[in-house]
């Protein structure tokens, strides 16, 4: 197995990833690594030694986070993640993994690898931490404006299938993110979601769900359009911002704080713990013709690290097979 | 000036509730409390000292917090938010504070006051705080499901009359949610709504605002459709929720972490303030004809007592009378 990795995307590209992807190989990953980005950068990051299993691939270019994704990518045809991509498509890789700007990463998948026969749509499927230790997924997270309630019924087929074969979740529970528990609530986009969800026997259907539900583990996948999605999740990590700088500034900022620190230090760690999702911070983009996974911009080694075992785990799971398979027997 | 308060509404009630009105008044309130509720229960909360400016209107009922809003409305006649509201209706009070269901206080707006002529679909302004230490307000948190485009212009015109009389905020600047600064971002909703706001020259549009931008004040509105406020602000409340917990139990639990506690007590202060939003958590129905004022259903005694204040506001600044001539001005 190769898994070909953008090593110029994300913001601590290349030495973060280079180094996640070094930490992947020294932990026992099996895949075998596909750097690519500029040679002599990605070299250097590498250093003189051998590293079996870790390859470097060329790429010129790179599409920049705040840069306007598919006009990048039509415009260039160097970038790391566009070759990375391409390797999938010709089979020299079995699945990409970028830190990169995710605009970047959808566009390149959904133009070069295409959708899966029988999704309409691909949907981002972003882990978050919940207090109950357990990871969850946000599906959509971004990928698609104006979805119908077919598509969030999509959704929830494919990350029932991510969440049993990827995390090992048995039956994982499906919630309708929605601003009441009753079926009546919500648009109309809700309300025949809810009735398509309720009627399908290949997920376990919780119901709907609210706001505060995600971050509480209530269910294994939230389930809600791409628009709602990225929003929700870009304001948790928002608030999630407030208290990390008020926690460090505020509480344990000055003398006495520091102090304080000393005494606090195994709470601290507790709690940093609980919030802890580098184990799952990735986000595969789901209902492409390939294993794409999108981790965080601001993604460290250790996170680059657990988004390849994704990656590595979609593929010895035949992912894309299981939902080829589920699609054809939903459309029928 | 005379506000009816739902004396029976929230967690709290009656006693946080009337204990705000008290708060209210004795900080030099000028509008006189008519409290709403069982008669017995309210006088007990009261207490047998004279209590100038503030009466007791009887209602034998209450909608609790997780009824069916507009159903327990139509079936029953005598509850709290049902006769306060009339009271306005009636004329015999000025505006409606309620802690109570949410759902319940704007059914019983929306139908027994109705729309401001002009307005198609009323919203719910939250007040939001933000790191600048100045509150911005989310509209819509909630009231309107499947909105169009032209809603979303009118509430941002509607929220920046509330901003400027009732907050004192100058030109106050408007942000669309979206996903992405550009303003082709989003579906079709943003697309078009930005084109609107982009167009109208009776608010100061920002641009396009994305999830993280609310807390950090980016912008003094914030407005979105009522599915998409009500998902994040409950969104980003369960986050708060999480860290409060886990200063509490994890960082200053344990004997270590009381010692760490008491070093760290100004610091704890410092972050608290930086959060505190009871000065403001106060979420007026913008486009019912009338001053209707939510507050939070968690609310203590000195959130229901700002609350009060600013229906106070609304009406003392005409707002109602406000909102009514932009909107024949926007119609024309």
């Amino acid at each position: 197995m190769h898994i070909a990795v953008d090593a110029m995307g994300g913001d601590h590209a290349p030495d973060e990833i280079v180094r996640g992807a070094l930490l992947y190989r020294a932990e026992g990953g099996v895949a075998e690594i596909v750097l690519v980005g500029r040679d002599d950068t990605v070299r250097a990051a590498l250093g003189t030694s051998p590293r079996p299993g870790i390859t470097v691939v060329d790429a010129r270019d790179v599409v920049e986070m705040h840069e306007h994704p598919s006009s990048a990518l039509r415009r260039r045809n160097d970038t790391s993640i566009g070759i990375a991509t391409a390797l999938v498509k010709r089979g020299d890789a079995d699945a990409v993994v970028s830190a990169g700007n995710t605009g970047a990463t959808m566009a390149a998948a959904l133009l070069t690898l295409g959708r899966i026969r029988g999704i309409d749509r691909p949907a981002l499927c972003g882990m978050l931490p919940t207090t109950k230790g357990k990871p969850a997924c946000l599906i959509d997270a971004g990928a698609t404006m104006d979805a119908e309630p077919n598509n969030l019924l999509q959704y929830a087929r494919m990350a029932s299938r991510f969440m049993e074969r990827v995390h090992g979740v048995d039956r994982p529970t499906v919630g309708l993110m929605n601003v009441g528990e009753e079926s009546e609530k919500g648009g109309r986009l809700q309300q025949e979601a809810h009735a398509l969800l309720a009627g399908s026997t290949d997920i376990n259907f919780f119901g709907n769900i609210e706001g505060r539900d995600p971050l509480r583990g209530t269910t294994d996948i939230v389930v809600c359009d791409g628009f709602t999605g990225n929003v929700l999740a870009k304001g948790m990590e928002g608030v999630v911002d407030v208290f990390r700088e008020g926690i460090r500034n505020d509480i344990f900022g000055g003398l006495l704080g520091k102090v304080a620190y000393g005494f606090a230090l195994r709470g601290v760690r507790k709690l940093r713990h609980r919030l802890d999702y580098d184990e799952y911070a990735s986000a595969p983009l789901l209902g492409v013709n390939g294993v794409s996974v999108v981790t965080h911009g601001r993604a460290g080694a250790n996170m680059v690290r657990h988004a390849i075992g994704v990656a590595e785990r979609s593929v010895s799971q035949g992912l894309i097979a299981v939902l080829g398979e589920q699609s054809r027997i939903g459309a029928a």
